[in-house]
């Protein structure tokens, strides 16, 4: 159904360092696409628009709904958060590996949809270091930092739901951790029994 | 139940290259115990006791079961074969990792009483290289390698029994294969979420 391309859900609270492992997953990986996300946010300081996101206003958001053109979609902080569907299933369908970076309400809606995908979850060494990373982004006014770590405390009582976790402590060695999880994930028998069947 | 350490099984027909690839990946991963069987067959040209098998009489083995003594053992070509229980539980206890080479018979005893346990299957690359392997090692009579491939056609048919396959068309691939599925299995979250909810 989902091709022969691998669907790979990353969550983890604010702070985890998502985003980097992302990025840096990508450049090693060339058979891995990362799915961009439509939003209803203002971009931060530095993001592009069809890099970060794909910024759209509500009203164009409503209208994707409307035409189900959304594998999943959450609101988050008063803002909508969704994964346009075509390009995950082309992509899919042609072999790739599909990478989407998304929250545990939108994970939860594709774990529903896709029941070979594979859900990792990003946690930081600490709490305290969970702060110090949102602090020093620098980026949220002081009652937002309260909002997302409280956001993130309880996040990762969700940790259950994922397939995999890992520590945020070393980022070659998380990569590293999902590289293998990949890797893994692909010699598993329910992902190959019929081609082996076909094959002795 | 079993401590921290992964107990790995190995299981696959005579001729897809267990043996091969269980001593490589021992050399490049010291964490690594293998678990020596016993069996009552004779030793082939240039196995020893205590390092391919513990070669012991069919009283000793008798002996063994009454004492509860294997955590698995099987009757194969008329010989048996166990895994004594001690050496797997102290290993596990101790935080290392458990490799047994045992037959589907065998990993099937294991499944019931280890449900962490990770079960691998190894394939040949084709049924033909599989037979070829077999005349070429050189230590069966010619109906011995007829029983041994006909036993391994029937065999890859219960590949479904396992977690993974992996295709030994190359060695250094099939145990890069095998350590990325040990380190995934490590980031399992039903390993260690009880660690994790202690700690956030």
């Amino acid at each position: 159904m989902i091709g022969k391309g691998l669907l790979i859900v990353i969550s983890g609270p604010s702070g985890a360092g998502k985003g980097t492992i992302c990025r840096e997953l990508l450049k090693n990986n060339p058979q891995i696409r990362i799915s961009i996300s439509a939003t209803t946010r203002k971009p931060r300081a530095g993001e592009e628009d069809g890099v970060n996101y794909h910024f759209i206003t509500e009203d164009k958001f409503r209208q994707m709904i409307d035409e189900h053109e959304f594998l999943e979609y959450a609101v988050v902080y008063d803002n909508y958060y969704g994964t346009p569907e075509r390009y995950v299933m082309n992509n899919l369908q042609n072999g790739n590996d599909v990478l989407l970076e998304i929250d545990i309400v939108g994970a939860l809606q594709i774990k529903k949809k896709f029941r070979d995908a594979v859900f990792i979850f990003i946690l930081p060494p600490s709490l305290g270091e969970l702060r110090n990373r949102i602090v020093n982004r620098g980026t949220e006014s002081p009652p937002d930092i309260e909002k997302r770590y409280d956001a993130a405390v309880s996040e990762i009582k969700q940790v259950m739901k994922y397939d995999y976790a890992i520590v945020n402590d070393n980022i070659s060695k998380a990569i590293q951790d999902i590289e293998a999880i990949i890797r893994a994930e692909k010699c598993r028998v329910l992902r190959n029994y019929k081609e082996i069947l076909s094959r002795f």
